[in-house]
């Protein structure tokens, strides 16, 4: 969806509640999940018509056969959470989700090689990724802005943006920080009105999410995704 | 090697440092690690004759070339850290590390396999893996004790053993906890005396390591591994 | 479809051409076929109705957007002619193709492995392709009759059926003979009425799918399947 | 090897044959070819000094310890014999190859795209290829000359050298034609002295093979090499 400024906080009010849904990745990525917790989760997200779920790559046909004809999307994660596999292992991973029934690919971008200077390594990564999607799936990749400084934030995004991504996101929630409001209006900045922006890490309830969608966030990856959209507060990722 | 029960706190002396750094992966698996960082850890491996280098897939190439002749092998972690990746993902990742250079291969369990009671996809994940490597690369078990019961590290250990890895080890470093003395005596008689087993994780001076040996490890996992193997004291990983 | 032994010779007549038209993976495997010849071939897939067409990997996306919402269906075949590849890369193929909209998977069989007595490794190999395509496609096992005796035919079939094949196919198009008759009887009385038997090889004229079918078999593959159906005489494949 | 114009029809005598048997690749790639078949390959090569056996890719790991040691490589072949297979399943069978033992590559170049003008396609598949390759094995590129016009035989190599291939190579032995005098000389002219040229397909006694080194290649793929090498008549591929 193509982001416009606009004033989100007056319209925390009842009946936007299925509306703000449609901003989520209801997600489970801790490793120690089992089966039933990924059934839970799909439940829930076709309960709460969210986006997608986020599992990881394991779980993906488990999760598409849950929310088969249901309208949820299933998102997966490449080369997470440290973004240090090869490329040839994350376009396998991607092709592998994708043949699963995985719709949206959240890729981790190089970190160490964006760190190193390596920009060409960190573009190609991302334009594979992107050609394994080409058609098949939406791809959102992550930057984890706590290891980078804001120009290094500034260069990832430009290299995801002109590798043929469809999103930005902040963070993985295994690495240092998470979704803030300046990263995301850095991005938002950065990549212009066109492209997604995803915040995930440490959203934990409404008024942050509003906040999050204000700075030009389009998307949300949350596990406290129920209780934020029931008011609640969350605890998780 | 076999391990044999003896009291390695009585050969605490100087002459022994070289046969200690044999034990040793030396281990730089941060995301923001830079080549400049790898290549430093490559040099510190053929300065002190550690048995390897451990680091993330994407560097094993880089790893390989600066390694060549040395003696000192390049170990890669597969599905790492959390393990929740498919079995086609853990092979391919791991046949590429191969070709990359790698000579030993530290695979993560599925955690959440092993805690659901998928025994099967847990025993034929690491089968797939060790088949991915025979005759080509040593097969390290991480089974994340962190996660784990007592009663799930001794079904971890016993599902490694029966699936023909080497070695079992005890964590990634990115979950909670550790090696401690315990797990590593638990696993040792659960393994019985031939097959390896790699204490990691908050491995840190000189006493912890000698603890370890004495409980049963024969390989250990530190970033460390300078400082200890000259005495000092680490604060890594 | 469950075979069952009737006469179709006598059902030769006009009417019962759409019938027909079900039974045919439309073929076009020559390496030199342009784009142009495959969105022909899907064109006329999708006139006729056949149950799929049948093209080489790299054109299995191309194939898939052609087809979008015809319910023809996409072979793919994989290993493909000699069948001499690693099972990994028969799984990596198997995935990428399902992930670029292939809906069968026409693998073949490790004629060499079989010819070695090396059964093991035969089973598991069709074991892996199977277990890549589990609810997402469908797999046929192309035996390459004209390299075997009829001992073993009966074994690859055996081989085949006891892995979980969907489908055994008499031949690639590429090596010494195609689909006669007697194969096809071979075939169907060794697996049974419950599992699919496809012919294909040199399958040019009405009469001779109709003998096939006859003697067992659901499936007919051939280029020529246009001009079958029509009551006219092919050429090709 | 750099290749020089010079009258290799009179070095033609005793005494030569071991500077001969350097130009061959050791060819079996026969589907049914069984185990005992390859270890016999490899036992020849050993034994005559030949560059490489060239097996189909199964086989590549039995080749590779029959041959440990002895200074003879291991070819293989990818995405054989049709080149009509994905990019990604080119780059993982190589991974999987080499990680296995193969030395050297032999990619099938996507007939069908080059016929189809998709020149953007044809080179990024052997870019892909090379990069699987880099620093681990040589990649020659099989242009399968008998589907070629000359103008398409000038542009495969052309795309092959600038996509960083060492070699081009004229067929796979599986399709229509096979090596001559007058496309070794044409493949030469195209890519200058520094690439090398492998002729394949039909090469059955030392005249022929002469007359090819002459015309400018520098390799030979064959399976008579011994009858060859030993002044015979050899009858196979």
């Amino acid at each position: 969806m193509r982001w416009e400024r606009r004033d989100l906080s007056s319209e925390h009010e009842a009946g936007k509640t299925e509306e703000l849904s449609a901003y989520f990745d209801h997600t489970l990525l801790k490793p120690d999940s089992k089966v039933s917790d990924i059934v839970r989760l799909c439940a829930e997200a076709r309960k709460y018509r969210f986006a997608t779920v986020c599992v990881n790559p394991f779980w993906v046909p488990a999760a598409a056969e849950q929310l088969a004809g249901s309208g949820v999307g299933v998102t997966t994660v490449i080369g997470f959470p440290l973004g240090a596999t090869s490329t040839f292992s994350k376009v396998a991973e991607t092709r592998d989700a994708i043949a699963g029934g995985a719709t949206e690919i959240d890729m981790v971008i190089n970190v160490g090689a964006l760190k190193s200077g390596m920009y060409g390594d960190v573009k190609s990564d991302i334009e594979a990724v992107v050609r394994a999607c080409r058609g098949r799936a939406v791809v959102k990749v992550i930057i984890e802005t706590g290891y980078l400084t804001d120009d290094e934030k500034v260069k990832a995004c430009e290299l995801s943006q002109s590798a043929g991504a469809d999103f930005v996101k902040t963070s993985t929630g295994f690495g240092p920080g998470g979704a803030t409001v300046e990263d995301i209006a850095l991005m938002r900045q950065t990549v212009g009105p066109e492209m997604g922006v995803k915040a995930s890490g440490g959203v934990r309830d409404e008024a942050a999410v509003r906040s999050l969608i204000a700075a030009g966030a389009t998307r949300i990856g949350a596990s406290s995704s129920v209780a934020i959209v029931t008011g609640g507060q969350g605890t998780g990722y």
